[in-house]
């Protein structure tokens, strides 16, 4: 009888964190290497390798006993081959990632972007409690997210399912945003999008605990906006409220069209809870049609770093 | 050697529309029936049954030749089981559509709801040209749809899945609608929506083509709105680009999140043909993210009232 392990493993830029997980979703193992990403990160398949026959070895198992590998990794890859087209911080670049690390490991690959990887980590043992229909939202840097409908990711037609940080908030006038547009919802709802926010407020000549932070610190992060805002600074309250306010009208709309069980907000910005959880619920029961507002949960992410793991190991027990 | 023949209803509060097609989609032979609403719907089982045996005998075949029957009927089902929690056109109310009719005829049955199978439809053999990706939009009475990804319904938590015209539009003092919410797309975007923005504009004492069909005909109609647009009547022509940039902007955040090949137009709007579909994809390039701006396919649907037979029969071949 085989052990029936999953091996889920996020790679990143500078780390890759791995683990195995019994089918029920028990985290036999975890560890991270650092990530090699010299010579277009031709090593990382061979680091790959040895560290999963280290920690099986150590865990008294072989490759026999693993079901399948799901990974994640960051950028754009063609989910049906499992080619990397590009994946700047890792230095891949049209690489064969499955095919590759089958070849070397003899084991079943899957593999998605982190984004995706982390929605189905969710969705499985965090926040999403094992719901079939969740969407899976990070306000980071930007606002990216993961879409599953019946489980599956939505890839769309080129990989560009799940980005919700490029519908339209602001129609005219909005900041404009990397995509080539302008006012997605990236630039108010993200952690950049904040940050800009109190930095304009400042700007204004508005008063309070923003603009003596920033005489003080020279600088002024989405954080210090979201800390002041919790202290009732009234200028960050504004801001806060404008943010959620968009975020809770785009999800409510997407959910009016999808139906979800569960939202999942993840990323730096969901560190502030139920604060900024309880008014993305007021303006999404707004917005939604009755019944949907009612159903939809709306949750802050429970997993943090470890969801890309979670994630690959569900994606290695759909691939076999 | 079976003919591996598809069969697909598309039961309406009137008529039934059925027919048999290849596994390629070609159509064998299609026919319609009445159909029979009382008591409860319970005599649709038998009338179904019948005209399928009569139909197969006249085309020297027998139940052994089909490999299944998709059904689209109108109103709340629960799609895994195949029951109709309330199809009040046709009369049933928590009826085990699926399970009766295969026991009847002997032969895998599959249903879903008339919007999703039309969907099905136009993105097999339709508009969608066999595309993955589908997002189907149909402006009638109201604005309802089917979204589509990876091949597949997406049904959501509860079946309300694609219920897009429930999009929020217009964010205050929008006009109500029937989900008792305001300013939904289908108020404005819907032969419905255009119709009442059309008899607004009388109201309010615009002259031109609506005020003289309203006093000549005591009433006015979303096609008299459309043709006086298209015969160049200005407060016509505000009407339709105003439904038009709704709809468009609609679409684009949506197509921001679900990436689709194609956007297929139905409904009786839809006949307007061109003179929409310009404005729709205008708007909706100016609110998607440019690579899927450019991407999107945004098309009048082709198949009109074949669509459920022909999303039917293509559900049917995925039951198997």
């Amino acid at each position: 009888m085989t052990k029936q392990w999953l091996a889920g493993i996020d790679v990143g830029g500078t780390t890759m964190k791995m683990a195995f997980f019994t089918e029920k979703g028990e985290c036999v193992d975890k560890w991270e290497v650092p990530t090699n990403t010299e010579d277009e990160g031709i090593h990382i398949i061979d680091d790959i390798v040895d560290a999963i026959d280290e920690k099986l070895t150590k865990n008294n198992a072989t490759r026999h006993d693993l079901i399948g590998v799901g990974l994640g990794a960051p950028g754009f890859i063609e989910v049906e081959t499992g080619r990397i087209i590009e994946a700047v911080n890792v230095g891949w670049k049209d690489f064969p990632l499955t095919e590759r690390l089958e070849a070397a490991l003899e084991v079943p690959v899957a593999v998605d972007n982190d984004a995706n990887i982390a929605a189905l980590g969710e969705r499985w043992l965090g926040a999403g409690d094992g719901a079939e229909n969740v969407l899976f939202v990070t306000l980071g840097t930007g606002v990216g997210g993961g879409l599953i409908s019946d489980r599956r990711i939505i890839h769309g037609e080129s990989g560009f399912g799940g980005e919700i940080g490029h519908i339209t908030a602001v129609t005219e006038g909005g900041a404009p945003c990397n995509c080539g547009k302008t006012g997605c919802l990236e630039t108010i709802s993200s952690a950049t999008g904040i940050r800009r926010l109190g930095l304009e407020a400042v700007e204004s000549g508005k008063t309070g605990m923003l603009s003596s932070t920033y005489e003080k610190e020279g600088d002024l992060t989405a954080k210090d906006v979201l800390d002041a805002a919790k202290a009732g600074d009234e200028a960050a309250d504004e801001i806060v409220e404008y943010a959620m306010y968009h975020l809770g009208f785009a999800l409510a709309n997407l959910a009016n069209a999808m139906n979800p069980n569960t939202i999942v907000i993840g990323g730096g910005v969901s560190k502030a809870g139920e604060f900024i959880i309880d008014r993305i619920r007021t303006h999404f029961q707004a917005y939604a049609i009755p019944k949907v507002g009612e159903d939809t949960n709306i949750r802050i992410a429970t997993l943090g770093n470890d969801a890309g793991i979670v994630g690959g190991a569900w994606l290695a027990s759909q691939r076999v």
